[in-house]
């Protein structure tokens, strides 16, 4: 649309993902002028914002003319090569977070390195060029280990867990035919997964969340109960520090995700992520102020918002494509049953496996929260029941 | 955008001002096609939705045409003349709240009528057509009365108080040259002005919202606080059994308020509107289904949501346009002021008293929100503090 209003700044989303979708939800409360490059009129976003442009969200040519539209540029997504942000930059665009920062999303060598350098507890690692440094690793540690793709991956993979010699060297050699640079890691022997968020602006202030439990299988985050359930406050505040040493070391402006493992001694950083994340989903129904709100407020300098959670718990699960893309038919089922339960679809080609939605459901027991978020997703998704 | 999900149904609105565009806000979370007929591309709802149509929202030829387009048609206001909404359903578009719903929303002599057979309790009142009718009713009440235009209005007005037969006698003379039929009604003695949110759905379903107290100035609403507090049970329930007959009785789809006077012996019913309303925009943050949501929930026939407040009260204060039209600069004070505000803003051109956005803020002492909600409020309209 034309003729917007002069005095509001524009902030454009480089993608056109779920996450930027959520985000223009997010902007059309604060009124602000939001944008988003993305590369299909089908994308996520594409389908239900006012302002889409259409190109390459990690080419040069149409980020530096969608950057120009824009006051602010921030992202869905981690996908935009590093000499591409430093030339935006030089143009003279404002990346939220900037370059430097996204280095280390975008790279987890830079991240270990540096997380390493800062104390922040990591699991051991190390680089891997050859199958022997995996072996050394695993000399130490004891197998399987876990080989990971420090940027991009292939197969579609990004993550290997290996549990001998000659399966480290197969990996090895696949991701050097790829060009993947790799580095091994100790499995660490969790008790369960955590997730911690915070959001810092330019101007330097933090607004935490709460610690929340993340539930995977198959290396994909199924729920997310907020907070997490009998979580030790010692282990919690630990966390909730990290995120905040992680956050101003590496100055990370808008939302930072930091994935956890709570181990019997204490919490160890697996990932960082930073853009709104899975693990926040839950905070449009459960928290005072939502992330996509919260990263928005973020990358224009605004006041953060509150990130008290409005409920006792709440609980998030993903919905997943099934073999049946009729989701909207099992709505009636799902919402007449559970009528606490929030739909968030994302307007996605249904394809099996594909992140299509999340459902939310806020309240007291979080054993009977997740029960219901868990039915809600599996019915939806087309499971038999 | 082009190439939509075939399987979710398309949900047209009617008008394109800031009920449409929260609506728009709550369809992204559904997940289903919505699309607005806007009649400028700079309205509220047109400068954030994917889909918008330009026209004349008032008018047959593109009315028709963007019927044509969309499963259920749904409206943002009640300026859609009565023949447009006949010749409509004719052609078989399917309205929801339908034609012969509306017309009790549109036309307030019709509305009066048909209450009273229902033996709803409503202010004395009368059709106008000379003066001496406002002297007839005046004479059971009492000077002054309140002249109301059924439909319309003159001088962008529909709402005269009068206190003498002259001034009674001016304002038929003014309406009669201007086309507006005219009701008269006693002014009711009231102890505060309440409203209550029903929605219904074509299945029958019903959900109803807690009663609210909305504040008035100058007839203008710039408060409401949810719940009502200190509302004796037996009036809040009979102003929810209201709403609830008055939804069934009208065959109304979709959202309905009702607007209440308190008056010592009970409730009394003002106005109707059959759509999301003001009294209603603290649901977003306040309610575990927002009236949106809800509205698009019940024009498609989906099970409706829970109405359930959230927190023990919320408190919505009505954002005005002030001198400066600059309200973004204001953001920053009021949002570090208070970081459990919720800023809404409608992205419309600021003028002088026209409701730009309003703002939310929930807790449990409803005189600490009020004064947070009406200070934040008046310091972006720009008021002196």
């Amino acid at each position: 649309m034309s003729e917007r209003n002069r005095s509001v700044p524009s902030v454009g989303m480089v993608g056109g993902g779920q996450l930027a979708r959520m985000t223009h939800q997010a902007g059309i409360a604060l009124g602000v002028d939001f944008r988003v490059l993305a590369t299909s009129a089908t994308d996520s976003a594409a389908r239900v914002s006012g302002d889409v442009h259409l190109g390459d969200d990690r080419g040069l040519a149409d980020l530096a003319a969608f950057a120009k539209s824009c006051d602010v540029l921030t992202f869905d997504h981690e996908h935009v090569p590093e000499p591409v942000l430093r030339e935006l930059e030089r143009e003279g665009a404002t990346l939220r977070p900037g370059r430097a920062a996204l280095r280390y999303a975008q790279d987890k060598l830079r991240m270990r390195t540096r997380a390493e350098e800062l104390g922040v507890p990591c699991p051991r690692w190390r680089a891997v060029t050859t199958p022997e440094h995996v072996e050394a690793l695993a000399a130490e540690t004891g197998w399987p280990v876990v080989l990971k793709a420090a940027r991009g991956g292939y197969d579609g993979k990004g993550v290997w867990m290996v549990d001998s010699p000659e399966a480290a060297a197969e990996t090895v050699r696949r991701a050097a035919e790829a060009g993947v640079p790799l580095l091994v890691e100790e499995r660490v022997d969790f008790v369960r997964e955590l997730a911690v968020q915070v959001a810092r602006s330019p101007y330097g202030q933090l607004a935490v969340y709460p610690v929340v439990e993340t539930v995977q299988r198959d290396g994909i985050c199924h729920e997310v109960i907020a907070p997490a359930p009998d979580l030790d406050d010692e282990k919690a505040t630990r966390a909730q520090e990290l995120a905040i040493e992680l956050a101003h070391a590496l100055d990370v402006v808008g939302m930072l995700a930091v994935e956890l493992f709570e181990t019997p001694a204490g919490v160890v950083v697996n990932e960082l992520a930073m853009r709104p994340h899975n693990s926040g989903h839950w905070t449009i129904d459960g928290a005072r102020t939502s992330q996509f709100e919260q990263h928005l407020r973020a990358v224009l300098d605004l006041p953060l918002g509150s990130p008290r959670s409005t409920a006792p718990f709440t609980v998030m699960a993903n919905v997943l494509g099934g073999a049946d893309p009729d989701v909207y038919n099992r709505y009636f089922h799902v919402m007449a049953r559970d009528p606490e339960l929030k739909v968030h679809f994302y307007g996605k080609e249904v394809r099996p496996g594909r992140k299509i939605g999340h459902v939310t459901v806020a309240g007291t027991d979080h054993r009977d929260l997740l029960a219901r978020a868990r039915d809600a997703a599996a019915y939806l998704k087309g499971d038999p029941q």
